[in-house]
Order: structure tokens, then sequence, then C-alpha cells
């Protein structure tokens, strides 16, 4: 095999597997999943400390919990102070794993001042697809 | 190069551009995206046909369009009748051409009787952290 038949072969495999990781994305059974949606109200004082906590927590988790598979964190345009968070685990044992992680007790110890309310709304998946953001 | 050595490499390229694309999708900048939240009350006799076509709208948007980057669909564990989206665009023109899109009309013809009401709350992303599922 010369260089360039090497190099042909590379972009190839590196082209297929991006194409079988979205589409294995965008077909995922809802099945096993747990996808929690979180309503938080922030201190309006605190939003910048409180976003900058939350962005670790989200980067920390998605890098070292193989079972954290997507956290979306959105403030509604109208009421910046209040936050959305939809996220998606694996299954049940990996949102608990997730709970008691080190970086989920550092962000609420953290944040626990700046949080003026928290519901937390139970879900049941209908269809999860997404790609590579 | 022997046929063990290009299988080395293939596998390295495999595994090394899929951790790629989950990192690229971790770290994404919310900056252009566009990420509405859709709450939708349905008549509790259409659920069935409701889901379906929602299931068929959501396929289709994600393989057809290349802005449409994630479509997540829930009931509330408590209110089945109670449905939210999550959905996410690369940006406003990808947003904008999927209410043109032939699926997203379809979907919106044949639910017209099974929406009791819809309320888009527009928001503002923090940070979009997903992987594949």
């Amino acid at each position: 095999m010369t260089a360039r038949q090497a190099l042909s072969l590379g972009t190839f495999l590196i082209a297929t597997s991006i194409v079988w990781a979205c589409r294995s994305a965008s077909a995922a059974p809802a099945g096993e999943r747990l996808v929690r949606i979180a309503e938080l109200e922030i201190d309006p004082q605190q939003l910048a400390p409180y976003k900058a906590a939350l962005r670790e927590e989200i980067e920390t988790a998605l890098r070292v919990e193989p079972g954290v598979l997507a956290l979306c964190a959105v403030s509604l345009k109208d009421h910046p102070e209040q936050i959305r968070l939809f996220e998606t685990y694996k299954d049940e044992a990996s949102y608990r794993s997730h709970l008691q992680s080190p970086h989920f007790k550092k962000y609420k110890a953290l944040t626990q001042t700046m949080v003026r309310s928290l519901h937390l709304i139970e879900t049941e998946p209908i269809l999860l697809g997404s790609k590579p953001m």
C-alpha cells in the first residue's frame, strides 16, 4: 500500500465513521434513556457566576461521564434569570452516578445561594434525535 | 504497509474521528445556534397518532436538513398529554428553512386537530453539550 493509498483509506474511514456516528445518533431508540428537564430561577445579581459554574459542571460531566449523553442549558429570552436544562442520561444508573459525582456536588455547593427556585420534571422520551453540534 | 498495519491505521483513524466528533459536539460554542422550546398539550384521545406524526417529522428533518441539529421530544411522566420539544438549529436561517419544509408543513396539517395548545419559548443558549446518543 502506498502512502497515497493509505491516505485515501484514512480519509474514507474518517468520513464513514463520522457519518455512522451521526446516523446512530439521529436514529436513537428512546428506550432506556433518562431525560430530565430542570427549570431554575437564578438571582439576577449572580447570573454571571451561576452560568460560569454551570458551564464548568456541564463540560466536566460530558468529558468524564460516559453515561451523560447531553446537557443543554438555555436561558429564556424574555426572562434571562429563568434557566432551562434539558438533560439526557444513558440510563437510570448513569443519572444516579452523575448525582454522586464530585463535579455535580461542587456545582450544587457553589450555586446554593444563587438558585432561587428549582423545579425538576420527569419525562418519558418520545424521540431523541441529534447530530454532533 | 502490510494489511495488518493498514488495519491498525484504520482502527486508529476511526477511533480518533469518533472521539473528535464527540469532543467537537461537547465543546460546541453556543454562539449562532437557535434553540426553541415548544410546550404542547395534545388531545389525550389522539396521543398515539400525534406521536407517530411527530416521530416521522423529526426523523425526516434530521435526515434531510443539515441545519437541524437536534429535535428531542418527551412527554411529562405525570401528564402524558403534555409534550415538550427541545429544538436546536444551526442558525436562524436553518430554522426559517425548516418552517418551510414539506415534512414540517405535513406535520402541522396532520396534527392540527390533535394539538390543544402550543406555547413557543425563545431562548439564549448557554451551553449545548451532547454526544451521539
